[in-house]
């Protein structure tokens, strides 16, 4: 059998040096565990920009397909700002998406204990937390049509984006959450605004059809997704699986990552259908962004993008022990005070460097 | 000159006895401060539809039209669940915002020094916090046409809204929270996702030239909408006045207000354009909903719906001396300790009714 294959798309920003700390992970992993990848590298965002005037080549593209794994850094930067909204880096991840059909995009809030202090909210709120949100990730307000910007025949101009939820779209994502909270605490809240949205309607509905038809074993509840900002401010512990369309998912889980006071640590998976192997289509990602002020100064924090490698090992090559492996690392490193200079705080101890950070997690495993 | 008119909608839950506290106070500013309104009440939300069956009769949009303020306690609740999305309670509050055309909803998140202890976040990021949003009201994700649930030929249903903004929408918010700015610290951050919505662009490009033309002294910052849930958490005293549409208003607001851990103290204003004797029409409500678990039980906390009629005093009848004096009194009462069970936390002395809340405020006076 060929090595499975790994697309690493290092991107923008800090993209390629937490991307440089995650091939030491994955050379230990092949000379340690016989896990070798057959591992490729090439550009997106504004570095596919810069060199082919695209955010994603066509070719890019389908060595995406075709890999077992997609792996990528950040996309994005104030260079790019004033591009036209066609070939904006974001272009090229929300093409990856779609075209990859990777609808279940997978975001654990998790508090990391050593970094609970980080956290604007008091530990006691967030000491512990672990929430899984589940955002649909190639349908509703980001890819509906009509769309676009055009006059309106009064001297002005009208913007128009269009949300658009079909019965299909909502039921699979609601199915990859009910899967998640059977193997963790069983309960799955859905979150929308169906009191004044029919496409919320139609969420609320299928979601309970779902629960009612196939997962009845599963808690379900429902929330609007305002109430749902709310709660997450007021009592995050009381969620386990949250599961929510595009947009609402993406205000949410950036809301729900910056409770946990563990932003540079967190990871992300993107899932699609099974391919012809077995496993998912796959893209795994930092939650973090490109963050262009510090890129290029060795300050960035590796351990989203290597815990996002961790995810991969979990969700694409059935290898939950390799990927608790390397998360039982990070936790020792992190326990041991090896600090990036974003996990300092008021400490007065020397800050690690991306590339010292990733060394002591080679080391810990 | 006639007295001002006040339409009083209290509405559903918790709505009629918050009202009620109001009222005293409405007739100690009679008595003593000269300032006498013409008060009619009627119904709204479920009440409405119970009586009438619509949230909202043709006959009371009419007295609301005329108003020269609205007051409105709050809609909803579990028992209009299964209603028919066109007559279900929240209806009755949008056809009063959209038909009145209160564009600009204005809603403070401050933080009450005496409960800053309430917030699930620490002490230091939230005491002293004062941010102003202004979220768009009437338009939007909320309104925009082609809407509703309908077969998707393959067997399934799909669910489309849609988001349509234009040039004069966006232009007289932004117009708005400009204003506001100049009476506050000067400073603007309007939130969308250009990145992904071109109605975010032109949302971005509106508001920018509103600045430039209009308010070039006014200091004008862009974040993704996103970025905007992760700042609110991570360092909300960073804000002055947040400009941003409806549906991001709506989940961003109410996250805002959570940080307070003042959500019971919480009023909001919506104005639209002037009417011919100048005043804006206008409608105040209290940020927190209907509470229909506590409805009935003396338990309500009333401030919110209180300093709505301070908001009303000084959006609606220019008398920016007794919304303070009124703003004065309740912050007395609960430096006095007053504190209905909302306001408990873990003390163990008594907690004041709703009704008893009143009157301290009115003793205050
Ligand atoms: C970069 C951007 C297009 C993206 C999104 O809005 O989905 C990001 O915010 C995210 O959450 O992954
Ligand atoms: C009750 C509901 C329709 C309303 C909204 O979504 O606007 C509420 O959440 C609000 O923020 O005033």
């Amino acid at each position: 059998m060929p090595n499975p294959s790994l697309l690493i798309l290092p991107g923008d920003g800090i993209g390629p040096e937490v991307m440089a700390e995650v091939r030491k992970v994955i050379d230990w992993f092949a000379a340690e565990r016989g896990l070798a990848f057959d591992v490729s590298e090439d550009l997106v965002g504004g570095a596919a920009y810069d060199a082919h005037g695209t955010p994603l080549t066509d070719e890019t593209m389908d060595l995406a397909q075709l890999a077992d794994a997609v792996l990528l850094g950040a996309v994005g930067g104030p260079k790019y700002d004033d591009l036209d909204f066609s070939v904006k880096p974001e272009r090229g991840l929300l093409r990856l998406r779609k075209e990859m059909d990777l609808f279940a995009n997978l975001r654990p809030a998790q508090c990391f204990d050593a970094l609970a202090d980080f956290s604007s909210l008091k530990r006691e709120i967030v000491a512990g937390l672990d929430i899984m949100i589940v955002r649909e990730l190639t349908s509703g307000i980001y890819f509906g049509e009509p769309r676009g910007i055009s006059d309106d025949g009064r001297g002005g101009r009208v913007g128009i984006n269009t949300q658009r939820y079909t019965t299909d779209e909502i039921r699979r994502v609601a199915r990859s959450a009910f899967e998640l909270a059977r193997r963790r605490q069983n309960r799955v809240c859905s979150m929308e605004k169906a009191n004044v949205m029919e496409s919320g309607i139609l969420w609320r509905e299928e979601v309970q059809w779902v629960h009612d038809n196939e997962y009845p074993d599963v808690a379900l509840s429902h929330m609007y997704a305002d109430a749902g900002a709310m709660q997450l401010v007021r009592k995050p512990n009381q969620f386990d699986v949250i599961v929510t369309d595009n947009l609402f998912g993406d205000i949410l889980s950036d809301a729900a990552a910056m409770l946990t006071g563990s932003l540079g640590m967190l990871p992300s998976a993107s899932l699609g259908a099974p391919m012809a192997n077995g496993r998912p289509k796959a893209l795994y990602e930092p939650v973090h962004g490109s963050a262009p002020d510090i890129a290029g100064q060795g300050k960035a924090n590796p351990i989203a993008c290597i815990l996002s490698l961790a995810m991969a090992l979990r969700y694409s090559f059935d290898r939950g022990d390799d990927a608790a492996l390397l998360e039982g690392a990070v936790e020792r490193v992190l326990a041991d005070g090896v600090r990036t200079v974003d996990l300092l705080g008021d400490a007065t101890t020397r800050a690690a460097t991306t590339s010292e950070m990733g060394d002591a997690i080679v080391a810990a495993l």
